[in-house]
This record gives C-alpha cells, sequence and structure tokens, in this order.
C-alpha cells in the first residue's frame, strides 16, 4: 500500500499513513489534538487545518467559511490524503496540543491481527448433490425413494442414505416437477463409537440448483449476534452482518435473561427474539450477497450455554443454581423448522458443544478457531463478551472459567455505552489541558453512543491525564463544562447534544466506570486465579490470544493501563476478533472440525470460580485502576490527579 | 373338552358338540333345520324344540307359551349343552328339514386353523430401562443428558446413546421430578450396510414405572383396522379391538381413496380419519386391558401400500398410474405425534415396508406371519381382503400380485354387507323346500346386516338348492315371499324387519351377486395367473394358506362351490386370520423381525396384472359359479335352478 508522509504544523509531528486515510485518523494516531466533536461527521467544522504544502482531496469544504476557503483550510475529516502534505494546526488557545512521541506511539500498540492458523478441508456438514435418475418403466418401478437412493450410490457413490417422512412426502411431486431432475442435499451423521456413517437427505429441490450451496455460521452472544454467509463450494464468505440480541430487552447479561426465563412464556419469548434477530441477519446476508435462500444447507451456531440453551428452548434453570448443570453439552442437529430458523425448513442447525454452564459453545469454538489445542506454546485466550470467558493451557492441557463480566466492554449497562456499530465512538483524544476531547466514530456518522474499545481508550486516557482517580471517581473541582454532576454523581460530557446524533449530550458516569471497574476486575481476577491453578503467572506465557467484538484492534496500552489486560510484553498479544464465529465458519466448511470442537469441549477442565474463595479475594483487589497491588502493573504511568481546590 | 351328544327327532340325525354349546349351532352345524329367523337373539320364538330325553340349561322360557313349557319345549337358541340329550323338532309343514349326511358334513369343512410357526426372542424394537443417576455435585457437573448417556453406559451396558431435542427439552424437569430417577424408553436403531446400532431416547418419564411396557401393533385395512396391545416383557397379547376404518365414507376400495386425496385437503382428511380410528382403537385396547397410556412404548402399522401412504400422509397419485411407483417402500420410524397417533408423542410408529404399489406392508407381514418364507413347501397363500393380494412360492422365490378384488367379501359394496362384527349374520342354513333361512348372528345379536363368511354361506347353499343359477341370477317364478322384485333387480329377504335389529328387510340383491362374483373371480383369476408365471398348477401346490377378516374359520365347501378357492384336496387349506396383525405383533416383540420383513420385502418379485393380457381373460372366465370352465371344479355339485313355469 503506497504511504504518504502528513507533516504537522506548528509542532512539526510527522506520521506516515496509507493514501486515502483521512486526515482527522492520522492526527488521532499521532497524538495530534484536533477540536473535531462531530466524530468525522463533517457537521462541526472544528476540525479545519490549513494544507500549506502539497493537496488533499478535500469534501464538504462550504462548511467552512470564504475566507478560510480562500486561505486553503481545509475539514480533516473530510480530507483524504492523496501525497505527501504539511498542515497547520491553527491555534485556538496558546496550550500544547500534541502527544509526547513516546506517548503516542505506545497508545499506537496494539494487539496484532491474527487469523486463524486452522486450515479446514472443503468438506462441509451438509452438501449438495445435483441427481438425474432414470424415470420409472413398469418392469423398474421401485418407489421414487428407493429410486433417489439407487441413484445417489450408483451414480455418486454414496451410501447408506436415509430420508425422514418430511422427504418422502414432497419427494413424488419434486422429482417428477423437471423430469427426474432434482437438487438434493445430504447431511453426513457419524455413528459414535463406530466408524460407520449414514447420509440422511435433509431437502430436496426440483432441478438442478444453479447458486452455489452455503451455510449460515452465526455466533450468538449474549449482546450481540453475528452471521456470515459462507460459499460451501470455496470456503468463502460471502456476506456478514451483525446486530443486537433482541433478548437485551429482557435482560442485559445471562442472569437476567435465565431469570426472565424463568416467568410464563419466558423461555418462549427468549427463543423467538433470538430466532427473529437471526432471521434478520439470515435476510441481510442473503440480500448483500444475492444468494437464493434455497442454496442455504445448514446454519451453525455457537453461542454460550445460556445462549445455546434459550435458542433450543432447553430449561435453563439449573444452569445458574449450584452444582450449574447444563441441560446437554451436546445436542444432535435440529432441522430448522422446530427451531423457527428462517432457512429451508428441513436444513439442519448445528450448535456448537459446550462445556459447563458458563463455558459453552462459543468458546469451544474460538478455541476451535485459534488453533491452541494444536499448539506447543502456552497461551492465554481471553473473550471479552458479555460473560468473560477464559482459556488457558495448550495442546497437552487446557483448563477454562468464566468469570460474569457483564456486557460494559460491549456497551452494555452503560449510559451511552453501545456496540462497535456506526456513530459508536470508538477514537478519542482527551486534550490534556483542557480536557476537551477529539473524538472518531465508526463509519464517521453522528455520534450516538461510545463502544467498547472507546471506552477503555477514553478511561486509559482520563487516568494518564489526572481526570480520574484509580477509584474511578473524576477529579474534584475542575473548571471544564465537560465535567459535571449528573443524575448519578459525575459525569463527563463526550459529545454535546447540537454536534452528535442524539437530542442528548453524550456522558460517561461515575456509575458507567464502576461497571467499567467491575467488570475489568471480574477479567482480570479470572485469568490470574486460572492460572494459578495451574500454576503459572502472567509471566509463564507464551502468548496471549484475545477474543472480543472490539472492532478490528484492540489498544494494548489503553487495555493495561485500565488493568483489564495483564502488563506483559506487547509482542505477546494477538487478537483474533470475533472468534466463536471464524470456529462456526471452519465447522460449516469441514465436518471434522464439528467433531473436533466435540474433542475439545471434552478435554478442556472447567474450573467454578464463583466456587472458589480466592477468586472472590483476587476480585476485590482488582478493583482499582489498574489495580491495588501496583506491582503488577510496572509498566502504567498514571498522570497525578488535579484539582483546582 | 367334554363333549355330550344331542339327537335330533324325529329325524334321528345325531351330532356331538362341546358343553355349553346352543343347541342351534350344534343344529346348524348337523345342517338339522330350525326356523330361527331372529339370528339367535331369543327374540322370535321361532326355534323352540322338545326335550325329550335328557336336559339343556334353558334361558329365556317366557318367550314360549304356557303350554309349550308345560310340554318341555325350550328355545334351541338359549339352551346349552350340559349332557346327553335328545329334542324333538316340531313338524311346521310336511317337508324335510334335515341335509343328507354326506351334504352336512361337507358343509363342515374348514380350512384348519393356522398359527404363526415364527417364535419371537423378546426383543422388542423399543425398550424400557429404568434408571438411576447420582444426582450432580459441582465437581461432576456434566450435563443432564450427558449423565444419563453416562449411567445408561455403565449400569446397563447400553451405548451409543443418542436423543433428540425434545427429549433434551424435558430431560432436567424429569430427572429432578422423582430423585434423579426415570424411566427411559430407547429404541435401536440399525445403521444400514453396517453391524453398527445406536439407541435413541424416544422418551422418558419421571420415576420408575411400573406398568409393564406395552406395544400396540395395527393393521390398517381398507374396510377394517384391527389393533392390539401387545405385553413387551412377555409376548402377550393384553387386548384386541377392531372397527371400520374410518374412511370408509371417502371410498370403499383404495383407488376412490386415492381419487379423493387428490381432491382439496383430501389427503389430510384421509389421513385424519384413519387417524382418529386407530386412536380409537388405542383407547379401547388399553380401557379393556386396564394399562397406562404412558407404558406404550411403540406402534408397529402394517397396511396396504395405499393404507400405508394416507396414514403417512404420502402423496399417492402415483400409485394408481401406470408404473404404478410408490413414495417409499420403506419409512423410517416417525415419532407418533407427527402423525396424530394417540401413543405418547415422541413414541415411534413403525410401518412395514411394502413390495409395489398394490402388494403393501400386510402382505409382508402376513408373509412373515405365516411363515412361508422359511418352509420349504409350496404354498399359495391369499389374503381374501378389499384388495385381495396373493403370494406364491416357497424360501427359494416368491411371487406376488394384487388382483384388486374389492371389498365385497368384507361386506363392502353390499347392500346389506357389513364386517364380522356383533349382529352380522353368519351362520345360515337353507331350508331347500321353502327357502326360508335358518339364522345365526355373531354373538347372538339381532341381525343388522351379513358378513363376508354369511355372503360366501349363503350363495352357496342358494346354488345347492337351486334358487340361484351360475350367472349369479335368482331362480324366476319361485312361489316364495323371500324372493322379490327389489330397486335393482331381483333380491332375497334374508331377515325380515320386525325380526331384525334394522327398521328394514335385509336382502342380498342381484347386484351384490354381481359384486361378489366379480370379487371371486378376481382373487380367482389373480392366483390362476400368478402360478401360471412360475409354471404351476393349483395341483402342485403343498398348501394354501387364506387370510382375511373372516371371523373363526373359514367354510372350504361355501368357498369352493362359488369359485372363490381352488378345488383342491380339503386338508391342503390352512386359515391364519388377521395375518397382518399377527406379523405386525410380531414385529414389535422381536425387532430382528421387523429387519428380517424388509429382506422379504426385497425378495418378493410383483406381477403387475393389470399389464398382464392372460389375467382380463381368466378374470372374464371366471364370472360365472364356480367358472366357465367346469372342469376346474370337478366336487362342485349344484342343484337344478326350480322353476315354478
Amino acid at each position: 500500500m503506497k504511504k504518504a508522509v502528513v507533516r504537522f504544523l506548528p509542532e512539526d509531528v510527522t506520521a506516515e499513513a496509507p493514501l486515502g486515510t483521512l486526515l482527522l485518523d492520522v492526527a488521532l494516531e499521532a497524538g495530534v489534538f484536533l477540536p473535531a466533536s462531530c466524530g468525522g461527521a463533517g457537521s462541526c467544522g472544528r476540525c479545519k487545518v490549513k494544507v500549506t504544502e502539497g493537496s488533499v482531496e478535500a469534501l464538504a469544504l462550504e462548511k467552512l467559511r470564504a475566507e478560510d476557503r480562500a486561505a486553503g483550510f481545509v475539514l480533516a475529516c473530510q480530507s483524504r490524503l492523496t501525497g505527501d502534505v504539511s498542515v497547520e494546526i491553527p491555534r485556538v488557545r496558546g496550550v500544547r496540543k500534541v502527544l509526547p512521541r513516546d506517548e503516542a506511539e505506545r497508545m499506537r500498540l496494539t494487539a496484532r491481527p491474527m487469523e486463524s492458523p486452522i486450515i479446514p478441508q472443503i468438506d462441509p456438514l451438509a452438501f449438495t448433490v445435483l441427481v438425474s435418475t432414470p424415470p420409472p418403466v413398469v418392469l423398474d418401478n421401485v418407489s421414487d425413494l428407493e429410486r433417489l437412493v439407487r441413484t445417489l450410490r450408483k451414480d455418486h457413490h454414496i451410501a447408506p442414505v436415509t430420508a425422514g417422512l418430511e422427504i418422502v412426502r414432497e419427494l413424488p411431486t419434486v422429482l417428477r416437477q423437471d423430469d427426474w431432475k432434482i437438487t438434493a442435499c445430504l447431511r453426513t451423521e457419524d455413528v459414535p463409537d463406530s466408524s460407520a456413517r449414514l447420509h440422511r437427505i435433509c431437502r430436496i429441490l426440483p432441478g438442478h440448483l444453479t447458486a452455489p450451496p452455503t451455510a449460515v455460521a452465526v455466533d450468538i452472544g449474549t449482546t450481540s449476534l453475528w452471521g456470515e454467509l459462507v460459499n460451501l463450494d470455496t470456503g468463502a464468505v460471502l456476506a456478514r452482518a451483525s446486530r443486537y440480541n433482541p433478548q437485551i430487552s429482557m435482560g442485559d447479561d445471562v442472569i437476567s435473561r435465565i431469570v426472565y426465563s424463568l416467568k410464563k412464556d419466558g423461555l418462549a419469548k427468549l427463543q423467538e427474539h433470538v430466532t427473529d434477530g437471526l432471521n434478520q441477519i439470515v435476510a441481510e446476508i442473503l440480500e448483500k450477497s444475492g444468494q437464493p435462500r434455497e442454496a442455504i444447507n445448514f446454519m451453525v451456531a455457537a453461542g454460550n450455554t445460556v445462549m445455546t440453551h434459550l435458542f433450543l428452548g432447553l430449561y435453563p434453570k439449573f444452569l445458574r443454581e449450584s452444582p450449574y448443570v447444563p441441560a446437554a453439552q451436546n445436542v444432535d442437529p435440529i432441522p430448522a423448522r422446530d427451531l423457527g430458523v428462517d432457512i429451508p425448513s428441513q436444513s439442519p442447525v448445528m450448535v456448537f458443544p459446550g462445556v459447563a454452564s458458563y463455558v459453552g459453545g462459543d468458546i469451544v469454538s474460538g478455541v476451535l478457531a485459534n488453533g491452541m489445542w494444536t499448539s506447543d506454546e502456552m497461551t492465554l485466550f481471553i473473550d471479552i463478551g458479555t460473560n468473560g470467558e477464559i482459556v488457558t493451557g495448550n495442546r497437552e492441557l487446557m483448563m477454562t472459567a468464566s468469570c460474569s463480566a457483564g456486557p460494559a466492554f460491549e456497551g452494555g449497562g452503560l449510559e451511552y455505552g453501545m456496540r462497535a456499530a456506526p456513530g459508536a465512538i470508538e477514537g478519542i483524544l482527551l486534550d490534556p489541558e483542557t480536557y476537551e476531547p477529539m473524538i472518531r466514530t465508526i463509519d464517521s456518522q453522528p455520534a450516538i453512543g461510545i463502544c467498547g474499545s472507546g471506552i477503555i481508550n477514553i478511561i486509559s486516557q482520563m487516568l494518564k491525564i489526572g481526570l480520574l482517580d484509580q477509584n474511578g471517581k473524576f477529579a474534584p473541582d475542575l473548571t471544564t463544562p465537560r465535567i459535571r454532576e449528573g443524575r448519578s454523581g459525575h459525569e463527563y460530557v463526550i459529545c454535546w447534544a447540537r454536534e452528535s446524533g442524539l437530542s442528548e449530550d453524550i456522558v460517561l458516569t461515575e456509575v458507567d466506570l464502576d461497571n467499567i471497574m467491575r467488570a475489568k476486575a471480574a477479567m482480570f481476577s479470572g485469568y490470574t486465579c486460572l492460572l494459578d491453578k495451574v500454576g503459572l503467572g502472567v509471566d509463564d506465557l507464551d502468548r496471549v490470544i484475545i477474543a472480543g467484538a472490539f472492532g478490528s484492534f484492540i489498544n494494548l496500552d489503553h487495555a493495561i493501563t485500565i488493568g483489564l489486560l495483564p502488563d506483559i510484553p506487547p509482542e505477546k498479544f494477538l487478537f483474533i476478533g470475533n472468534s466463536s464465529l471464524k470456529g462456526a465458519r471452519l465447522a460449516s466448511v469441514d465436518r471434522s472440525l464439528l467433531r473436533k470442537s466435540r474433542h475439545i469441549a471434552r478435554s478442556m477442565t472447567n474450573v467454578e470460580l464463583s466456587e472458589d474463595p480466592s477468586y472472590m479475594d483476587n476480585f476485590m483487589a482488582a478493583l482499582f485502576f489498574p489495580h491495588t497491588r501496583a506491582e503488577l502493573f510496572p509498566s502504567v504511568r498514571l498522570g497525578t490527579v488535579k484539582s483546582s481546590s
């Protein structure tokens, strides 16, 4: 990718970025403060800079006053790099607007993006066969089903084959509709404890379908649902979509969902809501990819144990009562119709096997995708979702636990929290003198909330510039309108109503901070406790693989500063993104991987942290930014909390 | 069984019969005519006889005039043998009232009753296990399903085990309802082309069920439904019931049912009707046996191909169009719920495999039961049901065909025809001079119709006494009020309205006779045609096994006289009754027999008679009583048709 050099004056900070990058993003990453407050939407007009050398591709110049335009000003959020350029930032007040170089560099530290090391074979869970049977005659008038089975054996070498009643009901009409040509979708069933296998016809269509066979891989998160349409001929992802889990209206976390499920019709409503959400995702990925619904051969779903229970309509009451027993860890494939999933009614839905009540199929799918089960490296795998699951070990041993982090890192339970979707504030640079924020939203949409990585980002900076103390309280008596008394304690205004996509100010409250503190304490105490069980410390780890819905990257400096991640060398961190979804996609393409995942699930030893007294001690000690034991975070340097008093 | 000798005076005919037999039945069987016209109900009072020596246990004496009682008269239909006795029959008019001894003996010739030679092992298609799992603790908190599966493996040596979603949905509650004790019903699935097997949990109940596990075996006939409740611990039949197939309102035979099924909602209505009928049978056998519904582990159903299609909701259109292709010959077990069958919703329903569109699971079940597939004897198996199927051969080769006999032998399509149920006229003796009938009904109920064996019986006698010619027309100009001009040609009054259980005369019409003629011609030409295919004549047969709903026996003399059965030595005939039901019962007790039945179905070669020109020639030649080729029935002696002209 061709890059250009940007020189910011008068501080003379230089930065490099690919052609096409927005000037605003170059400044944000270089630690150069611009008073951008609309998130990059081009509406506030406050990120103007003057091009003094070279040029940029600038839009929305009409937002500028005529004299500014004439003087060579452009909006940083509307200008893309076309080559080397120098820009001058107007002085608003006489304060420094640039971070020290080392601090700016530190803030750019991200976990290395990781792709799954698992290379799938193209051998999907269900496959499509284009069949042409000879038409019957009096001397060969075996039944339609036997004729189809015979042709599959003779012409396609597929045997033994069986079919359920629904297929037999459709078969006579379907076979004759297009002159004895049909498209059959078959699922291979392995017989447990045996090398025998059976092929089950799960769908038939008249004629020969020309569209490629597809599968839907989904991740059913407590907060978010993700789905991908996968081409089963190539393994390629044809489209992707995500949205909130509509069950959120029935509770933020798994415990409140279980409570809701025990009300009259509660379980049925929860099941209906998540199915509705999945169906919207299916509709969206079909629309985006232009593929027909009838080509969907199956769905693979990975979700935590509670989400899986609610999706399947399994009674979840005993998941939350000691000794925490799921209804099932492994469930056979289920016809879509029985779940209300809007893929062809007989297409099977497969769910990933779980380990325990709070370590579910999403973690098994994540472990499948991150490959730690095949690796010698001592790994810590952290999935920062609503539930907060952790796995440590390698191919020889894997221990796992969950720590009820809650949905804060997905924006849940926060006044203006939201998931990483368009309009979410993700990039933030705080002016260390004025405490004014420079904000960047996802897709440059007007700000409507703040997502998990934005939250980590802003708290870390508040700690560094002394706006926040280590207990998560705002510095008292600061003379900035951004900090004020709100409905629930002090709050910081990230975005004024007039500059936002909402009709109200977007704020971060001390209650929000408390939620984040508890969430990161749960995660930190979870993995330290689990490592302790296997006699390891964080320094013994070869690598830390982070999963979670953090957009495209996770900022290590910020995450370590707030005490969410352990303070170990940044090169040990890898970010795999939504590993649950990745695992579901892998398993849909290569059926041997779903079998492996059952093996993975069985090989993981679950530790019930809630039954472990040391966990609670660890948790209490972690209720501080970054931690009450400062020696655990030697690299973290926080600012002095300021006070005008 | 202790027997008594009865001496009928003044003709001095003696007969022997078990103690407890009704005098009327002794007379009927001995060919001694009594003017009994109410069928044995005790209402007409016309079967009075005078006890001259010995005594009987006589009821309903109040129906007699006081002077008759005083003179020692009793009602033959209300008097049971208690020892040797002599009775005198009053002379009504001066005619002989007794058949010649050889004729009476001939009329007593019945096919030997045959039990199935197949001895089942007690290894049912689904079995019950009383399970007690250890309760979960934190250090052993595998899921409920895994716990159950583990206990089945460890304590009961059953593995591998799987369960569908419905079971998993119920499991958490059921396991905890009675302190981790449950009753599980499992079905063993054999994997085709493999020695592997899989056990599927098909039902769970809280606690340990004390009632014996049962199965429902049913025969789904075009005209009649039969069902038995079978104790799966012992193989014993606990109760039996039968009734009309409620689909009769939608057509008498399979063709008219198929036609109906093609109407809007026709198939669904037919499915619903037969299920309703089966559900009534299930209710009746549970009521009779006092067994609980929840102990029913499965249902095994045998029916012809059309009945099976309609029961399963399979599209039957192509069954009746050349080349006569069924939707499927073999269908996997189906949860009762999917068919609306009122046994526990997840209990499986298994249907017998069929051979072809008109040789179905009832015949395969019948062959399974009659054992010809294990025998060296050259056998002709005739199932005289609505459809009329025939199988010939032995363990080495079996050929089969069907011949659309129609429902006449089950009473269908006849003005006053009915199935062999209480009130059906079954025994008949015609006075050769007056043409008055002596009738006997099933269960001594007032006559409401005539059943198949009654029909064969009366036609044969009419032919013998010259009341009917060989074309099936009544002798002209007879001076008896019993023969009269009816709505559709001449008719014979079998029972006057005043003596019947109806408000109208029970008659046999020439249209009825034509129906019977066509039905027996179809059967006869069917098996002669089929034997011809294998190069055999009827004389080459070692035995003829007759199945059908003929009450407890089939009278050979009558059946040969009308040309229904071949004229071969009577000792070659065996009567097995409802062999389809017998096969279903055998398969329910011993699952290897259902597997064998699939082998039997595959090994039977079907001949499509409707595509064979010689069949139609044979049929036309058989439209005569007994046949146009008299040499085929050398033993049949018919009377001269009388005429007063």
